[in-house]
């Protein structure tokens, strides 16, 4: 079976963040697969077919994927920040696993991209600076209550707490929520870092308090980090807020 | 001021995994400053000066850097990875918050890389396709008593946990400690993802179990991904097998 498939990463957005080994993985596709906006980030190429699709089709997106691949093809499917993270790796994954059984003969490689919470974590300082975890606030994979679990388990512990999809048009009082589970376990004074588009001409990265979190302007593409009780906010004369996690951890959060 | 700061995410090693980003930066400093052998990675460029230190000299290396960038130099510090993940962005914003006031009107920049844990997971499939966290075992800045409870409240929550610095020379027992730990929560058969020296000559990545886990080597550079009770294991006729977290959850480890 001569096909490959690369999942393939490419970083925030900005070209200056794709790797020299994305940018190779493109250039050797015949065909690219890929979320529609994500796909638009890649420059054209003479002879290379373009399948874009929908948010929340990543199932058949992947498994058009590897048909394509299947049959002899070099496809790449792209992803947004890195495939590992929320993204196109684990949807491939499980279509190999339920899929015909030469699927899991095939070439599949991934390619590592900048994920979101280090573009956004870049632009303010080093609020991850210490232990950390990434959560997705997305009910539509898992139960609501298994976020909040997951919320209470790692504000307890002194997690720094980046999430991913904080909001969207059919979840819009999940963050709310969250931010609420938050302040059980933290200071209202908790730093909170909302970044969004870094690198693009939209980008937006600014500084909230817990207290302040839900009436801070969110959307599906905003990464939100939610810092620890030792999380510090250094103010800058004429310049912006450095916000970092101290890589020395004493405390645990009550 | 005119001096300039950039603090660069190098990646795993292989300069296939360095943005163009973090390659323009070297490329602008005429001083580097970093642990020996990240600064090895850097191609000599004629005129650059460069001031290799030792590991577990972050802090004195952050002021010096910040001394000679207060002194009008453009400076580059480097970083093995992400500067943000476990490495030297948070200890230069402590040198900040600490150091003289005139530090704070630097232009400081922090530069994203590709961290160990993203690539070690995309050279075995998506590990972490779901909720993850990332973990430091060193306890050089924390009790121990600390890691053990963040090991327990990831692994009873359900988290992918990354584990970065397993084992050093100096901290013979705590890696098999904490794989201990989490055989309370998880069962044995729960993946163990090994990954070093990704990208390099000398790269491994190879699957264990969580029972397996403690006898397979380890070191300081090597990074340790444990799943969760829905992590499988994709064999692959002729290939290696590929682990991955699915995107659903459902169940809460007890």
């Amino acid at each position: 079976m001569s096909g490959r498939l690369a999942v393939v990463g490419l970083g925030p957005g900005d070209p200056r963040y794709l790797t020299p080994e994305a940018e190779a993985a493109l250039g050797d596709a015949e065909a690219l697969y890929g979320y529609g906006p994500y796909l638009d980030r890649v420059p054209a190429r003479s002879g290379q077919a373009r399948y874009p699709s929908d948010n929340r089709e990543e199932g058949a997106r992947a498994a058009a994927a590897l048909l394509h691949a299947a049959q002899g093809a070099c496809v790449a499917v792209v992803s947004g920040g890195d495939p590992g993270v929320f993204a196109m790796a684990a949807a491939i994954c499980e279509q190999i696993e339920q899929g015909p059984e030469s699927w899991r003969e095939l070439d599949v490689s991934f390619i590592p991209g900048i994920t979101a919470m280090l573009a956004v974590a870049a632009k303010i300082g080093a609020p991850l600076g210490h232990d950390f975890c990434a959560l997705s606030l997305s009910d539509n994979l898992k139960p609501w209550d298994l976020v909040e679990r997951r919320l209470d388990a790692a504000a307890s512990a002194g997690f720094v707490i980046a999430l991913y999809n904080p909001v969207s048009r059919a979840r819009p009082w999940q963050f709310g929520n969250a931010m609420e589970r938050l302040r059980r376990h933290l200071p209202e004074t908790t730093p909170a870092v909302f970044g969004r588009a870094v690198g693009r001409p939209d980008e937006l990265v600014s500084v909230a308090t817990l207290a302040e979190a839900d009436a801070t302007p969110a959307d599906m593409a905003t990464l939100v980090i939610v810092g620890t009780r030792e999380t510090r906010v250094i103010v800058r004369p004429g310049r912006s807020p450095l916000v970092y996690t101290p890589r020395a951890a004493v405390e645990v959060s009550a």
